[in-house]
């Protein structure tokens, strides 16, 4: 299993639980590979908006919400990138923002056995909108 | 377009922000309905556990929960439901609980023009895990 | 206790768990509820940032986050309006917003037996800055 | 300021944001550092609750909590420890969990000017609660 060891990513046959969840789905293992990027893409928005963040912290910020989103099942990769401007040198208390969907650039990687689902969320100028989409699907 | 009064549901083709958006999309129309159930699955779990609940506020935060996800795009419906043990009498001040997503139940109907996709949450007791899952896709 | 009935502020001296959980506190009753107010300050803004809000669910939302505070301790009362710039005719999929904290104007009022604290959140157009701050503490 | 250095904790006089700040709150310097501990606690809480954990990424979840709240005003220094019970091999794809309150031990040092604040959320088994309380306050 060399290949998802960073990832956690397991083959969907591998336990007992996984044979029962996938009893509860009623679509393809292809669908259910474009849904489980979908939760991806709501839990890196809807966990960590409003999070306070600086030049101080973003690199790491960016390192755990990926990580965060690797732990949950089926991801093979995931990608943050935090859009902030700011200086490294913090000018007073304020100096600080909370998190915002505009800010965040995100790539998330899935695998449910043979479907792999690449989705992305990105701030769109032309729409005013963080929007998330999946860029591509491969068997 | 009576039919989606309530849900802020509009067909795909009505608006050119929509026909920008589209273009990011890099699968079928029904995959994207299972994605955008999958983004709704993770906005009930991530940005609402963690509320504080008791018999007061809970039928109100269900309510709440139903009508945040719908006024995002493509729900038709969602119903929550929240299984929390207390009686009405609230005995000290600490007798509430925070939401956890074990304590939740929910159905989310997404439309994308011509495909229906029912997704819900549940938790499973054989699995000790609060499964989000593809019940019904129709066309 | 009639008072109180509506916001479950309950007197500290009431139950044994409060008088366990009073053996923890280092600081007097008074900047007990200085620090509770804080706790509920935050409360409302991290748990509700990122929620999904338009004409259609805001008013619902401001009494959700009213009552979800008041669900804690020692709150007598809870007011939260949020600002949106939107009509109440919803133009596509993508006319909502997520609530951000610049949005959210509360006022929570604590009471710890003798003392009651009156805590703001506002978004100060000077500061750039939504600021939580204690309008009055009365004995 | 060397001493503030890592935690961003600058006095209250250098900059005339805080100056504009400081003439909204009602209350002594003293009882303004007790409100701001809350509120930091509010936001450990209620932002990471929910967070996907394992023991892949606990140890840098734990870090990202400190540092997000370290950005925050008037805080000297953060710990975070969260407690969870698992192995380092992951069994299958369900072996992680959310983050829970009840999960949670942390330390946050708050200083505003002379006054310093110590506050912890701790689970008290005895209160079956994850009590948030003022553990000292220094002049």
């Amino acid at each position: 299993m060399t290949k998802y060891k960073h990832s956690f990513c397991i083959p969907v046959t591998m336990t007992s639980r996984e044979e029962k969840a996938s009893r509860m789905f009623g679509c393809s293992e292809r669908e259910r590979a474009l849904f489980e990027a979908g939760v991806k893409m709501g839990t890196v928005y809807h966990q960590f908006v409003g999070t306070p963040v600086s030049s101080y912290n973003v690199a790491e910020l960016e390192k755990t919400i990926e990580h965060s989103v690797m732990v949950q099942p089926f991801v093979e990769s995931a990608t943050v990138n935090i859009k902030i401007n700011m200086n490294c040198e913090k000018k007073d208390a304020y100096d600080y923002v909370s998190l915002k969907g505009e800010m965040i650039d995100a790539v998330v990687r899935i695998r449910v056995n043979g479907t792999a689902v690449t989705a992305e969320m990105r701030y769109l100028e032309e729409l005013e909108y963080p929007l998330m989409f999946v860029s591509e699907v491969s068997q």
